[in-house]
């Protein structure tokens, strides 16, 4: 076993403290991962606090994880010890299903779903079809930690001109926005909507623009929308009626990050004809869709969740070759509580990124 | 002008009564048109009962005609003096905007959007962009009319397999079920999910049937599901939880044809990965769409209204081949208003068609 350390949260009230836990030594395929950074995901809130109602105690959020290899398995070949390497998500998935094989990690329909890098399996055993827990454990720690064990298909590489701790919030918030508008097809030319301006919407549009599309950013926050007009996009705000009324049928693609319950009508309606409009902020019900203004032009409003394994390496690859990343503070894993505080506030202009080697310093101290 | 009688509603809660107008001389590129059946349609209720708040009174409705053709102006070429004929939804639409170009005429984003077979145009010059009105009539008198003037682009050929009174209502009820069933692609050997087994639901379930997929019905109403069964179609009544769950993520395309408010969740939940419900029988905001489980399978929830011209004569010809038809009652027009109660109250399993002969004995008597 390794001793490892890390930051977690006893019960949905409680404040993320120091856990001395242990892991698994890395077995034949597996890779061991000494920890740099760990980027702060609103859903790492959102699954501590057990806002979905599935959340297993203790909770060691962390899924936007960047590290160095300190070990491999026997059969490692994809990576070496040295190398800097991520892990978002997901650390396995069922790999035998049509989704699987497909290259479709993120919709596995194993028994338990993909794996989770923290709160895992996605589907416990309890609710699992056959009462079957494929991984052999019903609770998962994720990166707020010193080290992390992961198969090495799980694990992305860090391209050497990205920097570890900008890359670590593109495991998550990059991939999840990247994803969809790959799917979708948006492509040079393409008017795109980013609706919300946290973490997911930043990466959105930087990505929508670095594929050529021209961007508008949907925001209510004034700051934000200082912040989203430095990328060069447009912006407007979401109360300014005339704004939206001039941007009626104007958009190829719409992608809201709104991180709760919001309302989509007043996005369809500025979807051009056939047009589909995608939610990956929010996993919750929807305020109700007008259907006349779906139908009248044949709209869609449709969901997509993180992305694929080799989404996530072309994400980041993308991001290399463009020299774009997220806005990031990095602060000292102490901060968390406070730093989750200001996220739940919307008072947050950056990404925050855990620098671990405050967690080791602690711990020696 | 031509003298004419109909049947119309003075007020939101007036009963349809004979109403005796004027319509204008076909035009060089008209066919005028003796109404020989015109269908009933759930949306002839929505409209003569204001329901969507946009009622232009009096109210004529029918929008599933067939006639003869009785004379045609000079430049008419399609048509001629004593064919069988079809007129549907529209009578005419703006013609050059991107969706009229592309034959999506349904779609048409002229300021006054297509011209309503009644209660036409379909954007009021009150309420298109700049005041205008395209079409120089602020209401259109439909089908359940002695005779009818519409622009042969809009008059579809009746085939000669077909019975007029059958032909009626695929000019609403089955365009509007194949246009999303071809729009989204639906083939062979596809499971297609109908939900709702009204007029709507009975030609999605025969024509998806003819298409070669394989089909089931969803309905709250033992009846009905003792109806749909007759069509060699698989039944389940909505209220079946086991069912539904032995169905889960098994469907290639769902189509929910309920004329009201409802809840789309535990369809979506029938849905294969990446496949979408399209809503076409309610025009109106639906139930809150759980984003979880839209997102947790990259699913989605469009809507579709009608379907083209080109759509609507294919669908016509697709009946003839392959045999299909609605289920239809042949009513006089003086049970009009009876027909609307059994409608409202579900308790209707056939189509109601109207024999136009009705109105012209009681015109001459």
């Amino acid at each position: 076993m390794i001793n490892a350390i890390g930051y977690a949260a006893k019960h949905s009230y409680s404040r993320l403290k120091p856990l001395e836990f242990e892991r698994d030594e890395a077995g034949p395929s597996q890779v061991e991962i000494e920890v740099l950074y760990c980027g702060v995901c609103h859903s790492d809130i959102h699954q501590v606090k057990n806002e979905w109602s599935n959340t297993v105690y203790p909770c060691m959020p962390g899924h936007e994880v960047v590290g160095r290899v300190s070990r491999t398995g026997a059969d490692v070949t994809a990576h070496a010890v040295g190398d800097v390497v991520g892990v978002g998500c997901m650390i396995d998935s069922c790999r035998h299903c049509e989704p699987c094989e497909a290259g479709d990690e993120n919709y596995c329909e194993g028994p338990n779903s993909w794996l989770a890098t923290y709160n895992g399996p996605m589907v416990s055993a309890k609710k699992a079809p056959d009462g079957h827990n494929m991984y052999g454990r019903d609770n998962t720690y994720g990166g707020y930690s010193s080290v992390i064990v992961v198969d090495q298909d799980f694990v992305l590489k860090i391209p050497a001109t990205l920097r570890p701790e900008v890359a670590a919030p593109i495991l998550c918030a990059g991939v999840t926005t990247y994803s969809p508008m790959k799917h979708w097809g948006v492509k040079a030319g393409d008017r795109v909507g980013v609706i919300g301006f946290g973490g997911l919407g930043d990466m959105a549009a930087k990505l929508a623009k670095a594929m050529g599309a021209e961007v508008t950013v949907f925001t209510t926050s004034k700051d934000k929308r200082d912040e989203a007009a430095r990328l060069g996009v447009q912006v407007v705000m979401e109360n300014d009626e005339d704004a939206l009324k001039s941007l009626k049928s104007s958009f190829d693609f719409m992608l809201s990050t709104i991180p709760e319950k919001h309302d989509v009508n007043p996005f369809v309606a500025l979807l051009k004809r056939d047009r589909t409009l995608v939610v990956v902020g929010a996993l919750e019900p929807l305020a109700p869709i007008n259907n006349q203004a779906v139908a009248f032009s044949r709209k869609s409003v449709g969901g997509s969740l993180i992305g694929s394994i080799a989404d996530t390496q072309e994400v980041l690859d993308f991001c290399a070759e463009h020299g774009i990343g997220p806005d990031i503070e990095v602060i000292p894993i102490q901060q968390i509580n406070d730093a989750y505080q200001q996220v739940e506030d919307g008072d947050v202009r950056f990404r925050y990124v855990i620098d671990m080697a405050s967690l080791q310093a602690e711990h020696a101290s």
